[in-house]
């Protein structure tokens, strides 16, 4: 992997459709839909809180201090995107400000996910451009090394292929491969729907221990009360 | 200490009236007044701004990526408590999202304090169910494990007995032991007396360095002042 | 560097329509004008969105859980000056909370940056006192060793002189250099001129690839387009 | 807890024959005996490679950048004893160097486990004078505030009472509390038993799935073969 | 990617004699001669110094503080391969200890990489079983959650597919894949020829501004000499 | 400061007696001697130990993954002095291997101090050319940018002039502006020259307490002894 100086022009997009619907579900409960897996690591964090997003990854490979590719990458956008970018080594620069996210925007990008920093993040909050990243920082960078757009990549601990579905929110960043996305889909919807019912029994004060028949286990695993 | 596998039920709890009091003092006069001591290390962070509360302790203990002990928790929480969890080993992963936390409101819960992880942070804020956490990641948990509910614990660095008092707003989270806890009020209270007066003062230009009388102890040490 | 137990009183500052007038050009503006140097590490985080502004250096060296020198520093205060803080090793305690705040904003200054805590951040938010700093803390400090006022330091990576312009904002902190300080005004000024005109075209769509004239010295640069 | 300016001269000590005996079982394994409980963060490093002792904890509170209370800890140093050392807020001074570790050792003491920083790690390792700490660093202390000695404390996220026993070696730092110690030492010398003859078995290509029996509870968890 | 629950047999690898010449080479030229990418996280470090290692990928998906799949991968192992570990989410748990590594040693593991602990690493050490990890630490973990064998997986940012060439030494861990690694060997050993021609001159003096031409580079650049 | 482009090529270097005599009394007591200020933060560390150094600073600033100016600055190198190489953003690539150090050590450089990564530490451990650093990685870097030699830098966290002493060991990097490295001598000396005394003293069981004459001002602080 890692083919340097390149760009993809033709990716097969997870349909709009299975994208779109995944937003609502939040990354909490499509990441449980998967079996607990595909999670970038907690330092992504949102600019702004509140955004709640899915689209189809884009995906950037970029150098230490370089935002070249970003600008490559901006012509590869179609509506529903999501723009991808990892750096071959950690760096914490901003990458990206609001002259960029004012191309994603009007080339329909709905969100950049970057396992670097960002900048001009008042701006791009009055925009409502979300970004996730694990930095803030007013740092520049140069357009003088080429990296990739749309080879598979690994952002922030996971592994995302053109295509796939990002779903990002308050709680961190997930991806969905794009052959799962409609599996997870189904599971993930499945499970908010077990959820509206629970939520009213544990508000009207039952117990988890009760309504997840949590007692003849615990018991079983040996837990002793004590008075 | 760390019984394993085992549930205290009866717990002394300090007394209500002492601990509902210390909220509105905040954590850091609080933690001055006890002589700054008793504090939760800095990377416990709330997940909205502007939530100050204290309660009394219950306590959990939990291992890595399993968050069965919380349900057991939940039957122990009484009105005017405040969960505290502690982790066997480091650990980031989301233990807690809006199903627990509508089972702690229900049950009479106050806030969430984790040495670990939550999730669903954007419910929990509509619910304002307060939740100080060193990290926010949509990574679900298993229910495998036994921990203990209401032994003694570690939590981000402060010891928590069952019963404590913990006063927790937008600068960190303190611990009271109960023994302390009435004297911490009236020292608390004392200070916090004091500063009305103070920043009426301060406010009309006068200097610390005058109302506090430190010029002399400042010539003292050796202070110069060069022109 | 680093004379200890002294205070300059006299110190030569940025001329304050230079110093204003690099606010509403933000720090990220200000660095890259300046050749991307100065910045304090992206560590350095404001209390709370949206605050933005400059203002004169006056800088204090702190050691250790000790803030004694803030108080010395609120004397040498004028209108218009930002209060820099180093401490002579790796601390987060909370130096700083509302009274000092309320002295400091008596006395003219327009902000703290500080390389360690603060505390009572719900109330500095509400006096719209803005604080940049590496983290919040509970933990109070004592008033017993000796540091400077109006010495060069370091903070937080950032060498500042006594009475350079500080520019912070939501995406940090820059240092400008008082000799510097009319250049990167100029400078500044030019690239934001520039920007009106870069962002409505890009926001009709026009790539940035076109705009900046990227696609030869991208093709020079051996990159491939595969469809 | 964390009563300040109090030194307790005597406290209950674990029996020597029973801390002694646990040093040649090491951390991992007694820390296993004892359920996966009492363990420091893995922060917690030793300044050499190779040393692996046990002993009575006397403990001692630290206040940042002071090291006062290390001197009046020496006085209550027993032959066997382990000096552990917590700081109330994070620190990583250079608390330690080698004249206090010429006091200790003649002391009678066997290490230092300190939740902050030490120097002169050269001297030490040459003295064979074990430190476990989570930094090494040239800054020095002062001499200016209270704390305590043998006092319950919290190092590196485990509590320690006075009197407990200090494993530690190139693993890591675990703390046996004194009631415990004796149970530890039978459970932890029966892993170790039975160690010698499974590594024997290991060694002889026999597979952990046969050894433990795992085929059936993994095949009985779901797990599939592909060829 | 991360199908859960399953074990693959039959895997693909890279052959022995290529993966065999590039442990010489050492992972900073064969990183270089993939054109820079391809590189572990920096903060995976070896237990001991020296080790220099390169083989076949096995590869093992782990969840927090659970071993299990550790014991099922030993079965896969072949002389010459090397284990590569990676964890659902970030965990410092000590996964591996001596007991393990006599396994791994007697099928014919070189080494284990894991984005989390271990320990025993004095007896790791004796053994001459190198390990390359994130964290060393007591902590033991359970065998409770299936993960898998022989799957593409990120491991501390590289993504690592079964089969492809593990490079190891002092300065890090690069994964080689398998589809590059007769090129990456002819580019490493191109590069490594070089080296002694360019050492020798370097030391008899010659400056590589000169060896490399650079000083017209520069002077284009615009560098200045000040005198 | 932080001009870029530009190369002085006469620097005013401490005169070497007194920068070669620093070397033997360590990075401790140096900084002891000079108040506990100039110290580089504590994550600088050695690539081996038992180094133990002194020289006089040459400068250099360089950009994240770019390490041209090294080259550059190995011409100014002279015998006796020490590269100190800071970066304009956080960045752990390794800029430096073996082939660097060669062309450094045949110009006579006693060390690197670096506020990013090395790699071929083995090599340089071998050739025994000492490097403090903050991390060792593989990761290359490029030559693209201009920095700028034997300007005025902050090295992760302090401030080093071109003729500067740098004292680099075991502990640490310590600074001593040219200004005050004899005075700093002469400090260091007279530290190290009581330490002999106390040291025997201290071994034959006399206690700080009374060597110090501690017990009146901790009785005065209010230290309770509680039998």
């Amino acid at each position: 992997m890692y083919e340097l100086g390149v760009v993809y022009r033709n990716i097969t997009r997870t349909d709009a459709v299975t994208a779109d619907a995944l937003a609502p579900l939040g990354s909490a409960t499509v990441h449980e839909a998967m079996g607990r897996v595909g999670l970038m690591k907690p330092c992504m964090r949102p600019i702004y809180a509140g955004a709640q997003v899915s689209g189809t990854a884009v995906t950037v490979l970029l150098h230490p201090g370089d935002n070249w590719m970003l600008h490559v990458a901006a012509e590869q956008i179609r509506p529903g995107d999501i723009v991808v970018a990892a750096i071959t080594a950690e760096c914490t620069d901003g990458y990206f400000g609001d002259l960029l996210a004012t191309s994603f925007q009007a080339r329909g990008a709905r969100a950049l996910v970057i396992d670097a920093g960002v900048r001009d993040v008042k701006t791009l909050t009055q925009m409502r451009f979300p970004v996730w990243s694990k930095a803030i920082s007013s740092k520049g960078t140069i357009k003088a090394t080429l990296g990739s757009v749309n080879i598979p990549i690994v952002c922030a601990g996971a592994y995302v292929t053109p295509g796939d579905v990002i779903v990002a929110d308050d709680d961190g960043v997930v991806c969905v491969p794009r052959a799962l996305a409609a599996g997870a889909l189904v599971a993930a919807t499945q499970r908010e729907a077990n959820e509206g019912d629970k939520r009213a029994r544990l508000a009207s004060g039952v117990l988890g221990l009760d309504m997840y028949k949590m007692r003849e286990p615990l018991a079983k695993a040996g837990l002793r009360y004590i008075d």
